[in-house]
């Protein structure tokens, strides 16, 4: 999408031919910075670091550094290293395992000498198939927005998103703001609500950033604020993220998008959650009983990173020192206050027959 | 209650016999400090700019802003001078005309040569009410928490509140806390969740503090936790306090407590709301549409007050500076929601008959 006129993806090959570009988002909101990796090394501190962040940009900013590994050493260790290397940065980055096994097996069989030209072209792939992909999630998404418009009598239509699921967490569009942006291009009014999202303010902090800088009309209010919101007819539509879907329609996404979920249910705004098909979870059924919530560092919630009036962006710590803290990183909605899953494929309701209705081909897999 | 040890409560009498001692409550959590007001200008100061905060406390400030107003010049121009300054401070809060409008018709009446000592001994009333109101509360709440130690098989009982309803917002006690400092004191049990509360964070500010420094054992969560906790049996009862409450047991409180109230029902968790009597407003009856809900400065919401490693509280910018913030103050949680109202004269069910058998005085006030 665009910053301030320009477009940009959230990572891309630089004119050389064979380095990449990123935004360094921890720099976000106070600093648009890009940065250039140069080598095996650079991806994986991107990475482990969280210059970048978001399950696709992971897999992606992964697949470029296991081709700057080629570049350097195109051999069957250099190959095994640089998986083991990537892989060790987030080890329980799903996305991150999947493109390190989709670079191996394109590169694997080949001999050394034509390595480096096909981990370049897989890199690229593996960027433009997830543009791709939240590109139909955008299309498949905006007639929801577009259908409002069309019955609401004034004002813009107003739609409520927690956390980032923007482009800046994938390589271009984002999954939940896919179709916000396309209402927004296509000339729909749209104004977002952006929840903060603490503890790590994705909302506040990154969120707002993309959509101001595309020049979305959106407005930040803090995590509680939501079920006010709604009560007050000033939300017309949910859309959010989601980690893991499981085939019965649960999603597991960041923590508090079940309390929006439940504000929706009780005012009947529709709440749909956008995602690509192959992060479904077809094994398992059950979100509430079957996903392990992470636990993160508490320091996240005693300590909130800002900008300082002088532009500095120092940590400040919010609770008393003697009081503990804990740090829930996600929660699940229950399918059953889904109002749809807004896919590559299309919508769907969140459930199994609604799941395999756009992914037939997985009706063998989905656990009963 | 205690503060490490020692009995505070959050407005005294010093030695002196006639100035103020009062928590600098904007110095919370980072330091703890009191102040000594020693004039109607230092009791208006504290309460314009929020260095002390809460109905009750703010009540009683005015209270003794009067008493030191009279001390310095018992004449009725002086009274109606004292009244004019301190209702000033804070003209939409309804707890500070209660109590100014209380010293007036106290002190109105008399000679000014007696006003003083009159004024004296109403303020000191006006502050052993409020601690006997919220003694009654706590004594009215602890068998609910005894009820579940007494059946839970294991660990402490875990109560979940939001905002401040501490002792720091009464005089002495508060309303929801009330019947967790009762059920420590008693030796049960007990365990805190406490919301940070956004924007101003007086969870993780004012009822972590209040609660550690008592010995309270407790956790401090982000405002979006309370939901996952729910779902995992992690939560055995909410409690919190009320800013409003109608005729027929909505609840308006600090913006958020809808969404905790809507998890609580979902799972199942009791859903209490402590609240003094006289802070029922029998007038109005739907909450939602009769209760006006404040917006505050954006400021709120965008920059984050805290201690810099150096301990120097300073605010941190969280959003970017183009984008806008909305600050709504309250919402509303309706009666249907809510388990109980624990009130100084026992707990009732959220609706007009529940209140009117404990106020049965109250009963052709209650509007129909």
């Amino acid at each position: 999408m665009k910053v301030d006129g320009t477009h940009y993806r959230s990572i891309w090959l630089n004119e050389d031919g064979w380095s990449v570009g990123v935004i360094e988002q921890t720099r976000l909101p106070h600093a648009f910075e890009t940065i250039r990796l140069a080598s095996l090394a650079d991806a994986a501190h991107a990475i482990r670091a969280m210059l970048i962040r978001g399950a696709p940009l992971i897999g992606a900013t992964a697949a470029y550094g296991m081709a700057m590994a080629m570049r350097a050493d195109p051999s069957d260790v250099s190959l095994a290293a640089a998986y083991e290397t990537l892989h060790r940065t987030r080890p329980t980055a799903v996305n991150l395992r999947w493109a390190l096994d989709a670079m191996r097996r394109e590169l694997q069989p080949l001999p050394p000498g034509e390595r480096v030209a096909a981990a370049y072209a897989k890199a690229a792939a593996i960027c433009d198939e997830d543009v791709a992909i939240n590109h139909a999630i955008g299309t498949h998404g905006l007639p929801l927005i577009r259908g409002i418009a069309q019955v609401k009598p004034a004002g813009p239509v107003n739609i409520l998103t927690h956390c980032n699921a923007g482009w800046l967490a994938t390589v271009d569009w984002g999954t939940a703001l896919a179709p916000i942006y396309m209402a927004h291009d296509a000339g729909l009014p749209v104004h977002v609500w952006v929840d903060e999202t603490r503890p790590r303010n994705q909302g506040a902090g990154l969120t707002a950033w993309e959509l101001g800088r595309h020049g979305v009309p959106h407005t930040v209010v803090v995590d509680n604020a939501g079920g006010h919101l709604m009560q007050h007819g000033m939300v017309d539509l949910c859309i959010v993220g989601t980690d893991r879907t499981t085939a019965e329609g649960d999603v597991c996404n960041k923590i508090g998008t079940y309390l929006k979920a439940l504000a929706a249910h009780d005012n009947a705004v529709p709440f749909y959650v956008a995602l690509p098909g192959p992060t479904i979870d077809w094994g398992i059924s059950d979100g509430l009983t079957e996903i392990p919530i992470e636990e993160r560092d508490p320091a996240e919630v005693t300590r909130i990173w800002g900008a300082t009036e002088a532009g500095e962006v120092v940590p400040v710590r919010v609770t008393p020192p003697g009081s503990p803290a804990a740090n829930y990183g996600f929660d699940v909605t229950p399918a059953r206050l889904v109002t749809g899953l807004v896919t590559e494929r299309g919508v769907c309701p969140a459930s199994r027959d609604g799941l395999v209705s756009l992914y037939p081909e997985m009706r063998r897999t989905a656990a009963e």
